[in-house]
C-alpha cells in the first residue's frame, strides 16, 4: 500500500491542503478561508484541523502517515511552535499539539519558504542538487537554502531570511525597518515603490501612478518604455548584488526563481547577471544555473509535504 | 594504542605541520619554508613530502594513519586538487597522488580558512554548536560557515569566500576587483588605507603616514586619537553590515574571530553589535555570541587534521 501524508499550505487569509504521496503528486485536495482577526486557537480548532479532516475522509483508503504544515513566519520545528507569524499575529503557539491530538497523526511544522525549497529538494528542480537556493520573488521576497544536500534551518530556524540582506545601506527603509533590504527594492512592493518615485520626479513615461502594479511595469517595458526598462534593469542589480552575496557565502550551483516577479525574469536576468559576476569574483558564478521554481501554488502543499516524509524517515 | 594524523598548514612563504590526535593536541611539530617562485612539483617535492616524513620519523612510535593538509585558495577536495591558489601561483595542481605515493598514507585537503573552521568545530569553540561561523581577519578576511553541524563547501567548494560579501556598493576596490567588499574596508590592509586617506584630507591626528599599522591605529584609539577611535568605530559598522548579511543567511549561534585584528575587538565591538542590531531584524541577532577562536598559530594544523579524522571517519 503506498505511503501518504497531508501537507498544509497556511496563509494570513486561506489554508489549503492535500495528500502527498513519495513522488510529490497531490491529490484530495482541500481549501478554507482563514479570518486573520481570529485567535490562534480558533484558527487552529476551526479552520485547521476540521480541514485537515476533510482530507483525511477524503483520503480514506489511503495510509496517511503524517502531517506537514507550513507557517508563515518564524517556527520552533523541534517543539512544533510557531514563534512569530506577523500575518496571522501569532506568537509563541503551539500548533503540533492539538493538531496531533486531533488528528491522531504525527505533526511537522516548518517556515514556509524553506517548506518551498524543501519540496523543490525532494520532488522539484532541486533533485538530486546538493547546493542550491530558492528565492520566491513576491510581494516580499523569501528563501530556502540548500546546501551539502541539507536545509539550512540556522540557530533559531532564522536561516534564509534573504529578503532581508542589505544591498544598498542607504536605500529606503524596508518593512523590517533596516535600510536597502533587496525586499524593500526588487520585490513587488519595491519595484512599483521606484517606479512610482520615477513618476512623481517627471521622468517621461507611460505608466499611470494610480493602481500600478509590477506587471503594468512589465507589460510597459515590453513596449518600449524607457523607464519601465530601467526600472527591470535595476531590479536586476540589486537582484544580482543579493545574489552575488549568497554565492560567496553558500556557493550554489542552482538558483531557483518562485512568485509572479519571477516571471520578468528576461528583463532583469541580463542585467542580473552582469553585476553577479562584476561582484561576486572569488565564485564561479557564470556556472550558477538560474531556472524557474518547478512549484507555485503547490509549493507550500509539496514542500511540507516533504518534511514531514523527511522526518518520518521516507525521505532523506 | 592512540590513533594519530599529520595536519599540514601551507602558506605562500612558510609550511608547518604535526601530529594530531582525537582531542586536537599536536606534538611532533616541524616546519619549513617555501619559495613560492619554485613550481609546485617542486614544493610538493623538496618540500611537502621531506617535511611530512620529518614529522613521521619523530612520530615513529605512533599509529599514524592520514595526513590533511590547509591549500591557500580553492580546492577540489574530493579529487585531491588544488584549483586555485593565488600566493603560490598554482592553477589546476593534484596535491593527493603525489604525497600519497610517497608518504604511504591518505591524504585529504581543504582550504585553510574551511579547516580553521573545521578545526573549531571539533576542537575549539565551535565543538558542540551546530552554527556558527569562522571569521579570520588579517591581511585579508577568510572564513568558513557550519551550518547543521555541517561545513559548508559549496558546489565548488567556495562557499566562506565571505571576505568578499559588498558591504559599501560604491566603496573602495578590493584585491578581488570589486568594489566596497568587507575585506577592503575591514582587514589589516583595508583599515591602515582608510587612516592613510584621512591622514591625506588633513584630518588632526598623532597618526604618521609612513609605516603605518592597523597596531599604530589600535595604540593610538587607547590614547584617545579621535580619528584612530573613528576608524575602529567605521571598521565595526562595516563588520555589522558585514555580520548582518551572514546572519540573515545563515543564522549563527556563535561568530568566532581570529587574526589580528579581533585584538582590537574592544574598540569595533559597539558599534558592530549596533550595525548587526540595526540591519539583520528578522533574526534574533542579540542571542549571538562573539567568541575568539581557539585557534590561532596552529589553526591550520589543527583544523586539517580534523578534516582528516572525520574523511577517515573518526569524527562526525
Amino acid at each position: 500500500m503506498d505511503t501518504f501524508v497531508i501537507g498544509v499550505d497556511l496563509g494570513g487569509s486561506h489554508a489549503a491542503c492535500g495528500c502527498v504521496d513519495l513522488d510529490g503528486n497531490i491529490s484530495c485536495m482541500c481549501e478554507t478561508e482563514i479570518d486573520r482577526e481570529n485567535s490562534a486557537d480558533k484558527v487552529i480548532n476551526e479552520n485547521l484541523i476540521p480541514l485537515i479532516e476533510e482530507c483525511k475522509n477524503k483520503a480514506k483508503d489511503k495510509n496517511i502517515v503524517g502531517i506537514g504544515i507550513g507557517i508563515p513566519g518564524r517556527t520552533d520545528s523541534k517543539n512544533g511552535i510557531c514563534v512569530f507569524a506577523p500575518n496571522l499575529n501569532w506568537h509563541d503557539v503551539d500548533v503540533k499539539t492539538p493538531i496531533e491530538k486531533a488528528c491522531k497523526l504525527p505533526v511537522f511544522i516548518l517556515n514556509d519558504a524553506r517548506a518551498m525549497a524543501t519540496g523543490e529538494k525532494y520532488f522539484g528542480n532541486g533533485k538530486g542538487i546538493d547546493n542550491f537556493v530558492c528565492i520566491a520573488i513576491g510581494t516580499g521576497i523569501g528563501g530556502g537554502i540548500v546546501a551539502g544536500g541539507k536545509l539550512i534551518l540556522g540557530a533559531d530556524e532564522a536561516a534564509g531570511e534573504i529578503g532581508h540582506i542589505t544591498v544598498e545601506p542607504n536605500g529606503p527603509v524596508c518593512g523590517c525597518g533596516n535600510r536597502g533590504c533587496v525586499e524593500a527594492l526588487a520585490s513587488r512592493l519595491g519595484i512599483v515603490k521606484r517606479a512610482e518615485e520615477a513618476i512623481d520626479s517627471g521622468v517621461e513615461t507611460v505608466l499611470k501612478k494610480e493602481n500600478l502594479t509590477s506587471k503594468d511595469i512589465f507589460d510597459a517595458a515590453k513596449q518600449g518604455d524607457k523607464l519601465s526598462l530601467k526600472i527591470w534593469e535595476d531590479t536586476g542589480i540589486y537582484l544580482g548584488r543579493f545574489i552575488a552575496n549568497l554565492a560567496t557565502t553558500v556557493n550554489p550551483q542552482r538558483i531557483l526563481f518562485s512568485g509572479r516577479v519571477s516571471g520578468a525574469s528576461e528583463l532583469f536576468l541580463p542585467s542580473l547577471k552582469k553585476e553577479l559576476k562584476e561582484r561576486a569574483r572569488m565564485v564561479p558564478v557564470e556556472k550558477i544555473e538560474f531556472m524557474k521554481a518547478k512549484f507555485e501554488d503547490d509549493a507550500g502543499i509539496v514542500g511540507n509535504a516533504g518534511r514531514a516524509f523527511e522526518c518520518l524517515g521516507y525521505l532523506k
